[in-house]
């Protein structure tokens, strides 16, 4: 994707700095800013800090991380150590745990000397593999907008699932970049995503770049334009796929799919297979929804009217701050990943 | 109610000086500030730029500047000038509406040179008659609240109808009040409430003053919370109600009810007789959603680290920014008023 009409990605590794590249997302939409990350605790600390974040983008980095770690050492117990330490780095997203024990299974079969080489070439390809994946997402997601035969689409969307949660392109706002391609007339309603805001400040910010046309609002007006008729569908990401089809996402995405539903308007969920967690199945949920720290709702960056940015204290009062929630399958109409377009019932085909 | 120990109430008029002493609430909860209000433009300016707000206290403050206005000239010309002016200060509450037919209707019962004294009793006794209907909807609320039987009571409320919303005690917060001093263990969720962050800033701020438990969520964080089994009831005010019992309030309340209903768990909905339209009916909506300024939700002001009070923009995109959103019936297990407990479909019988 392009960035002031330069072509950028999320992470560019590099092997013979022993380092990557990153995005330092929680500068945007104030600051474009690019970190060199050299060290696998500097690589925990900015998916952590949320430097880089997005369910695949920080499968990605960790699995970069890995392979930054191998440079010290390549034994065993070593590699057991690191993968604990990165999968630990934070708890819902499955796609990291993935991208580690894909990762961590391919060097162990090969010998020591070799697995430092092996590691770089693995995330490599995981990463070239994510913006493929991202790629026939939007495709099957650009049939999905284009069966709706109108001259103007309005989609609403949470959180940020665009390029900047993957390494190019993104899982929901593919279909959206791949419609603008294909000349459609689309319109983006862009929920600005309390606490941390990656609505107003990562997904306008992105689709301001590429030029497509879209509206901020509040979380709490989506409602109201889907009652109002507004919107024709929503398509989401997603950070937890379960079997069954139960989607955890953002905190928020579960009130934006209940109230779809009620007012009949379709609910997406784009994602890679990597997404779902064959563990996690009915009411068996083997993973964490993590807390955040409650300062992401009581502090708030902005720019001051002299051009510095800021941060701000809102309230000093106790915060709770829940940072994913668990959609039912009953509210999703379908989930789109590279492999095509599939009812919430039907996931275990893909497996 | 009390600030630091001290009683206030949110507004108080002085005949002989003709003019109101208000709370700046925009001022809130980084700084206390009560201002002085000596004419009918600045009474409309403190209602447009929501140093006052609220239904039921937007309401009281018009006949207060309706009284002050007639200082100048009693004429009925005069008087139609001034209803028109106040009615069109904010356009979804309709107590605003409501508080000034009737005080126009009154003092044009009586000769143009009692009208000035007139409106200033006229509006006393809509003040006082406001602490009171609040009393009864806290006594009627807590009611509501005793037949959960429950040791420990967690109520989520949705923006701020608490007593700065009202003259005194508030509407939805009152049967909160109420069971504080009924010694019930409660706690309630404050949603943050954006794009004016109501619930942070006034909500959380009232219920330190009072000492009761709180936790500050997100909008987004609310059906999470409800899914969990954390919610046991909803409680919140309105701005506006159908006589076939829609509720007109804040946005996102409609997302909150949808979901609190998938979960049953009962959502209530706090309100004076007075916010009953009796021309509003099924799908008949004489009036407007107003949509306020962009920078609402593109600005936020908050304390930076050296404890001045500052605003920093959030974003540049484009912005949309409905106040309020329309929750129908089936969603609404009861609503509180002065007289008691109804079911909404039998607000009839209040009329």
């Amino acid at each position: 994707m392009k960035v002031n009409n330069i072509n950028y990605r999320t992470i560019i590794g590099s092997e013979s700095k022993n380092s990557i590249q990153i995005i330092d997302q929680t500068e945007l939409p104030h600051k474009f800013v690019l970190k060199e990350i050299k060290t696998l605790d500097e690589v925990i600390h900015s998916i952590q800090k949320m430097w880089v974040r997005g369910a695949p983008l920080i499968g990605v980095t960790a699995a970069y991380g890995f392979a930054i770690a191998l440079k010290e050492n390549q034994c065993d117990e070593f590699i057991t150590k690191v993968k604990e330490k990165l999968i630990s780095a934070r708890p819902t997203a499955v796609n990291l745990a993935w991208a580690i024990e894909a990762i961590a299974g391919h060097v162990k079969r090969v010998a020591p000397t070799k697995r430092y080489g092996e590691a770089w070439s693995y995330a490599e390809k995981l990463a070239e593999e994510d913006i493929q994946t991202n790629q026939k997402i939007g495709l099957h997601g650009l049939d999905l907008l284009k069966s709706f035969k109108k001259d103007k689409l309005n989609i609403l969307t949470h959180c940020n699932a665009g390029w900047l949660a993957t390494v190019d392109y993104g899982t929901a706002l593919s279909p959206i970049y791949h419609a603008a391609e294909f000349e459609m007339d689309i319109h983006v309603w862009v929920s600005e995503t309390r606490p941390r805001n990656q609505g107003s400040s990562l997904t306008a910010w992105e689709l301001e770049q590429a030029g497509i046309k879209h509206t901020v609002i509040t979380d709490n007006a989506a409602g109201y334009l889907m009652q109002k008729g507004e919107v024709d569908c929503v398509i989401v990401g997603a950070d937890r796929i379960s079997v069954d089809g139960q989607v955890v996402n953002k905190i928020g995405t579960y009130l934006k799919a209940v109230v779809a539903y009620e007012n009949n308007i379709p609910f997406y969920v784009a994602a890679p297979k990597s997404t779902i967690d064959a563990k996690f199945i009915c009411d068996n949920h083997p993973f964490e929804i993590e807390y955040r720290c409650g300062s992401e709702v009581s502090l708030i960056t902005g720019k001051l009217a002299d051009g510095s940015v800021s941060t701000v204290t809102l309230t000093t009062s106790p915060v709770l701050n829940p940072a994913f929630d668990l959609t039912p399958s009953k509210y999703i109409s379908n989930i789109i990943c590279e492999d095509g377009i599939f009812n919430p019932s039907s996931l275990k085909d893909l497996l």
